[in-house]
């Protein structure tokens, strides 16, 4: 931390901010200019925020400097790191397509969907049992019974499934059936629920909240990290703003920077942030090429009956197109598709 | 619903979104204008929320209508309600002035800072002994000893408890306690905390989401009245905007709109609104002539020595400033301060 | 400014921002911690942000110190303004009562609302005869013809006028009707205009750009400061959110932030940031606790046959209210209400 | 427009709101559901607007339908349009590269600036001379003096120029020399300045206001249109949200979006709406395969020497990479790069 003081401060006030940081173990270095003098902090950073500095008299300015995340941060682990959801690799090598409905409606629909899916080249499943939506009047999932549709039809494609899991108590129920566990972008701060996860040793997908900072994005993936599991894919899923003509806007340039700041895999979700079916493309195309390690999708064999967010749906007809699009800039970026690397009993 | 079709759309076009709408127990009211052609819906918005409206031929906009929550709308419930923690009374005849730590940290300084909430005319004690921070390496509270804590000071008071509880499991645990659950702005949509408050009969203090609009805000309430559990306060406590000088944005507003939308108190948070101490005054103020039902404020002996926001709290003298303001704006708004109105146990 | 290096950077890269710093005159004093430098420069800061210190090897972080007005600044000008409007003064010790038409539409409207404003003790009178219109099909206001008409009404009533001038080459125009010019939301940052003010000896009502900062608004400020005006007096308008419940968000901790850090009055507009008639009232009441040196608001004789706005205008049986409204929370605050100090030829 | 009554409401309330309508000649269409009465309008929105329906009694809901702005909307335009700049086209089958220093310096600068833009593949050269800046105390920009030296540059290189106007009384001047003019985003709502390019038939690239929503974007351009010039190319810079890493957060669904509402051009500026160098390539890929119709971007012989925003300029090592993505993007995407089609005097 670094504690500006005002102009002509006496040495009295310097002393004091020097006294109560080294009275709680810190070390204080003193700088004086011609105007100003500044004073830089060397310790716990956690601690010296608990001694209001900037409420000490003389103190113009205190200034946080050193990251507060640290074992999902790059500073230390230079390397990208590559999360293996049974086989299927998320990681700086491949682009990993994750497609599936939004919900888990029938076992029927869920099949189609995962098929639709599997013909376009996507290696993960992604649907949702438990559902968090704003209304209580509406459709909340299918619960346990939405979690054996979906390892039915892994059983059937051999898609390894991502679900959401709501709640602390119902981490290990989810975890049975799910080889990723989704926290969806109202429960990124749930920290209760992160610090059950982070007990796991699942892989997580980690949405953004959707009004969440990339700073505090990463600091709710060190909750999970400091409990042992740094098995986390982070998902962009669009930002909440001003701007009502998309439902969310996606933060594109959230991947170049999340890559610079932590060794986390970063994917996109472009059906979430746009909220409509012909945004999914272009916004997939950026993803990719502003260096996403995979995306993930919403399709539906039916989207005009979807239970759930029918509007941002992929068609069969759509995810071709998709598909080839994903192939050809996977390419163009030096990767790879992401395929299992090895047959699991499913 | 309202649903817009484009100009000179075609009869098929208008009649495929009717037999939609009909295939699913809704009613369909086509208007015929020169330009355009407007159908009004009546049935389950949700179900027609998911029909796709808005993507099927010729349709330019889809309109929602009717509000979602019902059961704390003020549509049906024109009278506003009254809340008792213990005896003490939030709604609209009064002006309840809630004080006390952010968090818990010792027997002393807890008892200490009620003292000081009570001198100055509080009839109700916040502390925190779950805390939800951003960093998993902030204090995050001392847990059920902070509660034990809490209950003693209660004890030697006699004033009310209101505490945050953050994990729907931990529910039955802190209500042993506390008077008043509180639900934090980070779990303003972590459902399954809200339906586990719903199913107790413990007032609750609903915080609003950082980011939420007012409709989210009452949704949230909505989940927790549908489970029968209808003693809801609302706390605003200021939202995320692109302004930096607060940590966060007073929406003094949200008070006279919540109040026109729902039956329920709202009350603001000045401290963690403004974040700096200097700014909880005017703000106070300002939020009981808007109208708010109730105040809730940090105070600390020793705000230098707090482990968690101690650059908002409140100390003894400023207490005393803000106590007198309560007192002359109730009076001026035609309120009481609010007084418990029966002894208890305790 | 403030240089924070990286850990464990070399000695070279240390001397390298140094000598970079003195190159352009500035003084670099270097900070050695046990795992941190940090580098604090004195000199101009505007010639160090042009060195581009962040892109130079080893450099971690450059954070800015210095506030960056300094007319407006209440650094070197502790005592609070007044700007008097034709004997009406703005200031810590008055609170003055600002209303009038959104936009002048008629003589007789215009008579009219101001006969109102009078009634109900307004001090000055606001009109629009030129309105920026986020619709080049919305009503743009009658132009010049719109300032006689509010001349020949200051005639009759004696109320001294503010009215928006929207370009640089229509200030003196404007200027020789008006006895303040108003820079509306949208002009905020248009700097010729800012500029063309600032060369006139005029008082200004600035108002806030309904997405600017604090820190842009008073820089807005310095522009006009700097070429020789210092009658200026700002307005808070609402700021842009997420929330759509109310036209903007009306940002009642500016009042005292801005007071804290600039010399200038400030004021509040309750009519355009809430949007609603309803919310005039207690926003108004929050304005004045808050410690706003005025308000101003719509008025309108007739809203439902407004051109403009109509749906947040007050008519006169509101304006009463507010009236007495204003008059006690005015005396709660220790302040008078703002009268005219002299007579002028009008 | 659509008015939603109030449920229950008495046949009155719907008649009073008819009668108001077609007493300003506007039509009126009654649709009676079982528990609503919805009300379809047909005529001059803004004449409705005037109306204060939403004030009347039983009125709900006013909702507007119609888009507000015509010239620009591809309603009735459905072709996209292509902007010729002296012969360089930006439109649908082309990808435009546009570079030049954010703001012109010296002769020896800026050549060298255009330069390296033109080795790059670009045919366009920006380049500011007047510089909107929010502190007053920094660099400004050279004025006519700056124009002259672009003027020259075009003479060596034949690259046309865009550049910055920043108010209505100087585009006459500014036009001698551009080919075409740039309204910079704090303009983007000067009516004045928008007007004043409206009434010339220079070709204007309208940036979008960082605060801005696209609806607000298209009718600024709107404003522009109507006094006759509709060679406008739109802008996309970046939007101001809570996110503080970057310097703004690029918008990249607006490309689509807008090309889906409007016949005009789009074309993305990833320097400023990351602020910063390393985001300049993933951003510049993602627009393209977004569908922008070109891209802009700051280059600097030695940014750590550039008057304004260096952290962001390009550098000639850089600028090759970028010009072999945009190279081989554009072919992605089926278009051409945008070459000038025929010699003029320059």
């Amino acid at each position: 931390m670094v504690v500006v003081m005002m102009p002509g401060v006496e040495t009295e006030a310097v002393d004091a901010v020097v006294t109560r940081v080294e009275a709680v173990g810190g070390q204080a270095f003193v700088s004086r200019g011609v105007s100003r003098v500044i004073i830089g902090l060397i310790g716990d950073v956690e601690t010296f925020s608990a001694l209001d500095l900037a409420g000490m008299p003389g103190v113009a300015q205190v200034t946080r400097v050193s990251t507060e995340y640290k074992l999902v941060s790059r500073e230390h682990h230079p390397e990208r790191s590559v999360v293996h959801v049974r086989g299927v690799p998320i990681g700086p090598d491949t682009v990993t397509l994750i497609a599936g409905p939004c919900a888990v409606e029938t076992p029927e629909q869920t099949l189609a969907a995962a098929q639709m899916a599997q013909a376009a080249g996507a290696t993960m499943l992604r649907g949702g049992a438990f559902k968090p939506r704003t209304s209580p009047y509406a459709f909340q999932g299918l619960g346990e019974q939405g979690l054996r549709i979906l390892a039915d039809v892994r059983q059937e494609t051999g898609l390894p499934i991502v679900t959401e899991v709501v709640s602390a108590h119902e981490v290990a129920m989810v975890a049975e059936y799910a080889d990723m566990l989704q926290i969806g972008t109202r429960n990124m701060q749930n920290f209760a629920l992160l610090q059950a996860i982070g007990e796991t040793r699942v892989p997580v997908m980690l949405k953004r909240g959707m009004n969440s900072t990339i700073q505090e994005w990463l600091m709710a993936a060190e909750y999970i990290a400091q409990r042992g599991n740094l098995e986390i894919v982070l998902c962009e899923r669009g930002i909440r703003t001003f701007e009502t003509a998309t439902r969310n806007t996606l933060d594109v340039s959230a991947v170049p920077v999340v890559q610079q700041l932590s060794h986390l895999p970063v994917i996109i979700d472009p059906s979430h942030s746009g909220g409509r079916r012909e945004l999914v493309l272009p916004l997939s195309r950026a993803a990719i090429v502003a260096g996403a390690d995979g995306i993930i999708v919403d399709v539906h064999p039916q989207p005009e009956q979807a239970l759930c967010d029918g509007a941002q749906a992929l068609v069969a007809k759509d995810l071709g197109v998709l598909a080839r699009a994903v192939t050809d800039l996977t390419a163009y970026m030096g990767r790879s598709p992401a395929r299992r690397r090895y047959r699991s009993a499913g």
